[in-house]
Formats: C-alpha cells, structure tokens, sequence
C-alpha cells in the first residue's frame, strides 16, 4: 500500500482570496508590464534612478560615454555598407510611395540619427520601407492625384507620416504594443509575401519601359496594362533589366551562402546604379527607350518583426522618429529587416551605425545627386525586384503548410488578398482569418478522455496513449482550455454525450455501469460566471443520471469562483481531488464499499503496485 | 526506490498523424455537430431512417400518434393558462411595437401552431416578447413614423420579420448557432435588466396618462419628457396604475413563493383587464383622464436562454414559425421565458398546449375584441411594468459581482449602454468588452512556477499550494492555455523574465546556481506556428544562458506539431517527460551524476519515499 495518492490525498487548496485592488492592480502589471521594464529601477536612490530613467528613455546617454574607437571603426564601416544600400534603396521606395527621390534620401538622414539617440537596438538600420511606401501611394493615390498635385500629395504623406508616429508613440506610451501580436507570423509571412509580389508588378513599368500604366495595385489590372500595350514594350529597357536583376539575385545568393562575403551584397545596388548611370551617360540610351530620372525600389515588413524584438519603448522611438521625420520632409520610415541584417552582418557595435549612414546620405545629398539624373529607371525596377524577391518567403509558407494547415491557409489567403484586392483587403482578410481561428479553437476546446497508464497513477488521452487502460465504472475526461462563455454551452453539450456514448457502449457490451464522473480540470486555467453555471448544469446532468461528478486539480482561479458561486458546497469538497489519481482511487474504494468486497480496491492497488 | 516515474519513465508517445481529409471532417464534426445529432440513425435500414429522419425535423410526427387523452387533459389546463397570459400580453407588446394590437393577437395565433408541430420543446410556449417589440419600434420608427404612415410601418415590421426568420432558419440549418454562445450569461443580464428598465420607463407614458411622449428610448429623454410637463400628469391614471402594479407584483410574489399558486400569477394580467375594463366601462373614467384602447406589455429575452437548449434545429422551427407568421401579419415571435415557466408549472405535456393557447387566442379573436375596447391603457402599461420588474435581474448581477468582478462590469455596461444609449449600443458595448476580455484572456495567459507538493510525485502551483517546495538548481514552470499568435510574444517574454528573475534570486542568496529549465505544458491544449516559434526562441535563449531546457507531458496536438518543426531534434527526445515528476527526476539524476556523487539523487529518493 505505498500509494501515496490514496492513503493520505492532500486536500486541494482554497487560496486566500486577494484584495480586489491588489489582484486589479497585478492583472494590470502581467497585462501590461509582462517584460518588467522597470526592474532595474528597483531598491535604487532617487539620483541613481534618474539616471536610469534618462539612460532608460535616451539610450544614447547610456552607450556614448564608453564609447570607443574600436567600436567606430566598426560602426563606420557598417554606417558606409547600410548607406550603399540606403542610397539606392531611398530613391527607388520614394518612387514607389509616388514622391520625389529627395525625399527618399532624406528619410534615409535624419530619422536614423533621431533614432540613434533614442532607440535601443544597436543593430537595427532605420528607413524606409516598399510596404508602407506601397501603402502610401495606394491610400493617399485616391484622394490626390500625384502627378498633377504634387505639392498637395507630398505634403499629404508627411501629414501621414505624422500621425503614424504620434499613434505609434502612443501605442508604445500607452504599453498597447501587443496589439501587433494579434498579427501572426503566418499573417505576416502571406501578407509580406503578397506585398512583395504587387511591388514586383509595379516594376514591370520600369523594366518594359512602359509609359503609361494602370493605378491599380492588383494582378488582374497590372496584367491587363502590361498586355494591353505589348507593342511598347521596349526590349532594350527589357534586356538591361534582366542583366541587372540577374546581377543582383546573384549576388544576394551568393551572400546568403557565403556570410562573410555580406558586401557584395550591400554594394551590389550601388555598384548597380553607377554602371547604369554610367552606360546611360556613355550610350544616350534614353533615347533607345531606356527612361531616366532616378526613382523607386524595395525593403521589407520587418518593421513588426522588430517591434516584437523590441517592444513597447521601441515604438516609441520609432514614432519620435517618424514624428521628426515628418516635420523635416522625411516620409514614413521604420526599421526594414533586410538592411538590419546587413548592418548586423557588416559588424556594427552600436546604434552609432545609423549615424554614420545618415553622414553618408548627407554628403550624397550635398555633392552627389546630380549623378542621379542619369541613373535608369530599369535599374531602380531590377533593385526593387531583387530587393521583393526575398521577401517571397515560399519556403515558410511550405512550413506553415507541413506544420499547421490552418496557419497555411491565414497566409494563403493575406497573399491572395494583398495580389487579387489590394494591401487593405488583404490585410482584413488574414487577420480576420487569424482572430476567427483563434475565436473558434476557443469557442471549442477539445476533451479527452482519459486512461490509466500502466504500472503508474498516471493518467493520460486514451487517444495519444493507447496503452491507457479504462478504469471499470469511471468516466475520466479532461477539459482541454479555460471555459469562457464562449465555450461553456459546447462543452455543456460535449460531456453530455461523452457521458451517453460511455453509458451505450458500458450497456452494449454488458460491463458494469457507470458510476462516477471525473473532470480533470489541469488544463482550465481560468473560468467566468458562464463557465460556473456551465459546471452547474453538468452536475445537475450527471445527478440526474444517478452519477456521481467528482473534480481533479482545479486550478487557484476556479476553485475561487467554484467556492464563491457555491458550487464547492452543493458538490461536497470531499469529492474534489489533487490528482485524477487519487480520485480514481476514491471513485474505486466507494465501488469497493458498495459492492461489500475487497475485490476492486485491491485489484486496483495490486495493479498500481505491480 | 519504488519510485515508478524515476525508474522506468515510459516514452511520450508521437501519435500517428491522421491523414488531412479525416482530421478536417473530424474538425467540422466536432465544431459544428458536437451533440452528434443524427446519432440515432446510425446502423438503421433505410426505411426506418426516413421515417426517424421525418421525426427528427417534424417532432409532431412522433408525439401525435402516442397522444393520450391524458395528455390532452394537462395540455388543455396549460394552454388556456398560457393564453391567459397571451392575450394581455400580445396586445400590450404589440403597442410597445408600435403596432395595431390585433397583430399582437394573430402572432399568438399562427406562430404557435407551427412550432407546435416543427419545435421540440414540450415546455416552450411561443409569443411576443417585450425586447424585441421595443428593438422593432427603435428601429423602424427612424424610418417611418408609426401614427403617419401606420400601412407602411406595419409591412416594414412583417418584412423585419420575415427577414429574421430566414435569418434564424438559415443560421440554424448551417449549424451556426453557437454564434449566440458569444452573448455571454452576463451580458444578457445587463441587457435584459437595460431593455426592461427601457420597457418600463416608456410605460410612464401610459400610467401618468400622457399624450405627448419623447420617441427617444434613453433614460435621459424619457425622464426630460416626464418632469418637462408634470401639469399634464393625470393622478386618477396614476393612481389606478399603481394599485393595478400592486395587484400584479404581489400576485407574482405569492406565485414564486408557492409554485402550486402558479395560476393566480398567470391569471393576474386577465383579471386586470377586466377588472379594468368594467370599471372604465361603468364609470366612464376616460373622461377622467385613463386613455383606453388595448396596447403594450413585456416578456422576456430568453430567446437566447431557449436556442442554448434546443440548438440549431429549434433555430429552424423558430425561423419557419416567423417566416410563416409573417405572411400571415404576425410580427416577430419568440419563445418568451415567463410564460414558457407557467406552461412548464402547469403541467403542459406535449407541444399541443401551443395549438390549445392558439385556439384559445383564436375564440378571442372571433368574439372577444370587442370587450378590449375598454381596456384602459393604464393596465396594460401595468401588466408590462410588472413583467419587466421581473427581467431585472439584480441578485444576478450581485452574484457576478461575488463571483467574477468582469463579468460584472460587462453586465453594467450592457445595463448602461442600453438604459442611456440604446439597444443596439447596449449589445454593442457588451458583446465588444467580453470579446475582448475573452482576446485578453488569451493573449496573456498565466505562467506558474510549480513546485514539489512534500510527501509526493506530485507537482503544483506554489501560488496556490504554498506548501510546496522548490527543486534546488530546477525551474519548473506551468503554461497555462494554448499557445496561439496572439500570446506567443507574451509567453517568450514572460519565461525570460521567470529566468531572470529565478537567477537573481539564486545569486542573491548564494544556492546552487540554476541548471534546468522545465516547462510543463500539461494545459497546452494546441499551438499554432507561432507558438512553435517561441518554443524556439525559448530555447535560444535558454541555451544562451548555458541552461537546459526539459518538456513535461506535451499534448498530442502540440507534439506533433513539435516533431514536424524539428523541435524535438533540436531539443533531444530524452528531454520529453510524460510527468513533471519524471523531468525533475531525470534532471536531478543529472545534477547528481555531474556532481560526481550520490547525494542529490539519493535526497531526493530519500525525499519521496518518506
């Protein structure tokens, strides 16, 4: 009789209930706070805590007194490499958003050194990105057109650019940055993936030297466009920019299989403006159809992938950015994941790279832009597209599909939402997908039924274990999910009839009846009122069917609102167990005691000692 | 050493992965047809399933031919007892529709006799409710006003109905009806307890005996309305209002403390009538201020309290009943709760106490309307008053507020938003606050550091067991819901901090520094490829710090996705426990083996077998 669930089960505990301003005031701090950010604050004097808070807020405080030539050396070379790419980069996504390539560059000068002083990443490369570019000039493209109101528009996405930072220093302020989280990564990687795709068809304008073009960003217009007017297409523009697309894949795979060799990578934009710049200059090509005048290209979504890594005080330095940004002609930037890696890679050792790559794009600014004028548009096109490509992340959504069917089709659906609609609807769609999943696998918890694990008291789903053996007379099932209102009527329903098929099939093969119920609530983190009212009526069931319902491991929050709805009294607290295992035990002695013999009790016991 | 956990741990075992169609058709089966309803066709000659299939949606079919004469007797005493009840009613809730009171009389008429022959219910006696009489005044009378235009609005009412008896039919044949699941129990308190407070103060107009009334339902106008012409109250009306409450309220007092006195409850509204009526038609008391003309009353909205039990196929009957009704100039029906009680307490067998109610109704119709023209208004704003003092559920609410704090502010904001705003508002703002406590929920889930309960294998929450003891150099910790998107961030955030904050305390007090890692993911009930992903970057991080991480008893639905990720590679299949018990056994036997002696192991062993 070693067992020591049956010979002495320890009672489950009551916790003492909490003062209801404590327990609001903890709810709060897990909500809100979960990464205590203020932890190092603690038990600090009142000075020492100031600078703390300062360093905390302006990070710069914090890295520019140990700063070391070892660490600019390093942080100048990343600064060049991330301006080579920046540079290119600029232009091409302020072409794509509609505006002047100035304004690329600016935002590529000065929301990096606001960053620098108030963002905490030491890696992350700030500035502009062909999403929000490509949202820009979808959204802001239908109230104004920006061919003949230039001036309107422009100022028009800084207006936008703006209120995009105050609402992300809000959010961030406000510690509502898991709101983002609410965007799965199977969302982000169909969304991205589709944004990537109407960015590339866009540049089917650039690359065929077509003129005229449609407005909308779908497949089925861009299509019709691109083949309503095979007759001008210009295979001269076509052949540059396959060379230059060629040039430009090759030297990304190149990078990504040989780390070390991240420059060819970085500088193959840059190299890649300055041979077109140079071809056109040398071979008037303009007049073969090849268009100059320096716009366009393309970055990355990771803008969300680094508020995740970065949380709530990193929204706030990117709304301070995008805040001072706007005020200084700089359109929407953020953190693109593609330079950030390149940066990471080119060895920065602070956030002193962003200030290094901002001198870099004011000495272009300042000495170089009439270079630009002859930079090719077919060259901007091919960067933007080899810049896309990466983004079409297929082997994640091969993942998703091996891994999790559901979150394949999330991401199916924002990708055919963002290439057939537009980013809006694709957006909608992916994340209405994601919360109705969510919604649903809420709304209907699983519940198992559970064995005996031989040679132990371990009881486990027959359906994943089974050499779990049923235990003669006990229904053993265990909710799966914390029961809300949502869910309380389904399961309601489902232990119903887990309790009618068990009583059919005890019938059907002549066994021995059912006598008691167990609910093994492990996994029922927390209840509401409906979810009691839900336990209420599954006990008046199982009376109502001579049964007898026995509770195993609730858990702190139920078992309070369990005491106070009262529930606790109507079931006996006698009937509530540690462990399934010892109430398995209970369920048996009472089987035993009715039956006026030994026999079940000391079956089971032998069988648990064995 | 009988330790059966340390000495022979059984594996975790990797269920076989179904093929995709099964697992999809298992997935709808459960969603949506989670009481099995078509179970007891199973293995049935084809023959028998027509006919069972016949009964199944036509209930009439079965219970007529084993109709006894005994049945008809109980019937009988209920359905005149409920239409006692209906009369009064309909033409009272008729007027709270903005409707002529004899359609009020017709939707007690034909709705009855259709559901007694599609709904299953034998309890269930059909009518007009209160709400959504006020719901069909609220929002028609923005269209079309009801005195000017009294054709129109009353065919935009019969189309309303119509359209929500489609839309009931097909929410129900779709198997959507566990939408309704999202109302929660304290949401439909607060807004029954709102509509009702609605209901009762517009009947002000009817007990002051005003002329002018606001078409506003908030509390504010209505109120403004009243005080802003007192001169006009008519105390004769006021008074014979209140003494007929009286009546009313202490009739139904008696009733709920002697269930056997039902009858007086259910007879009380009639009586009122007449006895109002005679005496408006002996003292000629319309010259004294008491409107009359039959219009208004209440019932219930336990419409929802009815779909919950009888499901998607009652949502069918109600839709026929509707769609039905509506052809024939019924407004929208229902199954109010208040009478369906009094049919229950008198007795009612079969749904044939319906088709006896609209017979009954039918006689009045025929003969008695004549005798309501004198049928003060006052009574009937009476009858509503007092049915709706009985839909303000106050020991409810106290009880949520016991119970669950949220739950509680969700009911008061249903309560407000439709006492001060409207209905609709009401709905809006409940609906909205439980989604989102529900979305909270699950984005932050909890996370329990679990320690040993002495004496035992066992292994639980230190919060709520604070007997229980921690393993030295082991942290074990408890995620407490599914790992989705929405609460992966959260989660990897949360773990690092627990390390944290684990490893500043063992240095703190100098222990034996930390060594494992384990997460017990008992009450992880499925994942999604983000929460995939986080147990990654968990891992990262762990591995960083020079730890180990150790899984305790993953779930099927979790493992498999685990093992498709290659997260069981990464992590070793020898790190996977069936138990928390076997994980700390395992990682003690480790601390020990590294610590080149016996001691922890045997500790531990001596520890557990005391």
């Amino acid at each position: 009789m070693g067992n020591p669930y049956y010979e002495c089960p320890l009672p489950v505990t009551i916790p003492p209930a909490k003062p209801f301003l404590e327990s609001i005031k903890l709810g709060i701090k897990e909500t809100l706070f979960p990464d205590d950010p203020f932890r190092q604050f603690k038990n600090q004097p009142a000075s020492r805590k100031f600078i703390l808070g300062m360093q905390y807020f302006v990070p710069i405080l914090e890295w520019a007194p140990r700063y070391t030539f070892e660490f600019f050396k390093a942080d100048l070379i990343a600064g060049i490499t991330i301006a080579s790419l920046a540079v290119p980069q600029g232009i091409s996504y302020a072409s794509l958003a509609s505006l002047p390539p100035i304004i690329g560059l600016y935002s590529s000068f000065v929301p990096p050194l606001v960053y620098a002083m108030l963002g905490s990443s030491k890696d992350l490369a700030v500035g502009t990105v062909a999403v929000a570019s490509l949202l820009i000039s979808s959204m802001l493209g239908k109230e104004v057109n920006p061919n003949e109101n230039a001036r309107l528009y422009v100022q028009l996405a800084l207006t936008a650019t703006f209120f995009a930072g105050v609402f992300q220093a809000a959010l961030g302020l406000l510690r509502l940055g898991f709101i983002v989280d609410f965007l799965s990564h199977a969302t982000i990687v169909g969304f991205m993936g589709g944004a990537a795709t109407v960015v590339c068809l866009q540049q089917l304008k650039g690359i065929l030297g077509l003129v005229r073009f449609t407005h909308g960003t779908d497949l089925v217009s861009v299509l019709r466009s691109v083949f309503s007017q095979t007759h001008q297409w210009r295979w001269e523009s076509g052949v540059l920019g396959c060379c230059f697309l060629f040039f430009l894949v090759l030297t990304r795979y190149v990078s990504k299989r040989k780390p070390c060799f991240f420059w060819i990578n970085a500088m193959a934009p840059m190299m890649s403006v300055i041979v077109g710049s140079v071809l056109v200059y040398l071979t008037n090509a303009e007049k073969y159809g090849v268009q100059v005048e320096g716009v366009a290209v393309g970055r990355s979504f990771a803008m969300f992938k680094n508020y995740h890594i970065d949380g709530n005080k990193e929204m706030i330095a990117f709304g301070m950015m995008n805040i001072a940004g706007s005020c200084v002609s700089c359109y929407l930037t953020t953190g693109p994941f593609s330079r950030t890696a390149v940066n990471f890679n080119a060895g920065c050792k602070t956030a002193g790279s962003n200030i290094v790559m901002a001198a870099a794009v004011m000495v272009t600014l300042l000495f170089l832009t009439p270079l630009f004028h002859y930079t090719p548009i077919v060259v901007l096109s091919s960067i933007i597209i080899a810049a896309m490509l990466g983004l079409i992340d297929y082997e994640a959504a091969i993942g998703l599909w091996k891994v999790d069917k559901c979150d394949f089709i999330v991401c199916v659906s924002a990708y055919i939402g963002v290439v057939f609609g537009s980013v809006e609807i694709g957006l909608v769609i992916a994340v209405t997908i994601s919360l109705l999943r969510m919604l649903l696998s809420v709304a209907r918890p699983r519940t198992f039924l559970l064995g005996n694990i031989p040679n132990s008291m371990i009881f486990r789903s027959i359906d994943q274990y089974p050499i779990a053996n049923n235990i003669p007379g006990v229904l053993i099932l265990q909710i799966d999910a914390p029961v809300y209102f949502a869910n309380a009527n389904y399961l309601r329903e489902r232990i119903s009839r887990w309790i009618y098929e068990e009583d059919e099939k005890l019938k059907s093969t002549g066994g021995s009846s059912l006598q008691y119920v167990i609910l093994d609530l492990s996994a029922v983190g927390s209840t509401d009122t409906s979810g009691i009212s839900m336990f209420k009526e599954v006990k008046k069931n199982i009376d109502r069917r001579g049964l007898k319902l026995v509770l195993a491991n609730p858990r702190s929050e139920v078992i309070k609102k369990l005491v106070k709805s009262k529930f606790i009294e109507s079931i006996g607290q006698e009937w509530i167990y540690l462990t399934v295992g010892e109430a398995v035990a209970a369920c048996n002695f009472m089987l035993h005691a009715s039956k006026s013999n030994n026999q079940v009790a000391d079956e089971f016991d032998a069988h648990n000692n064995a």
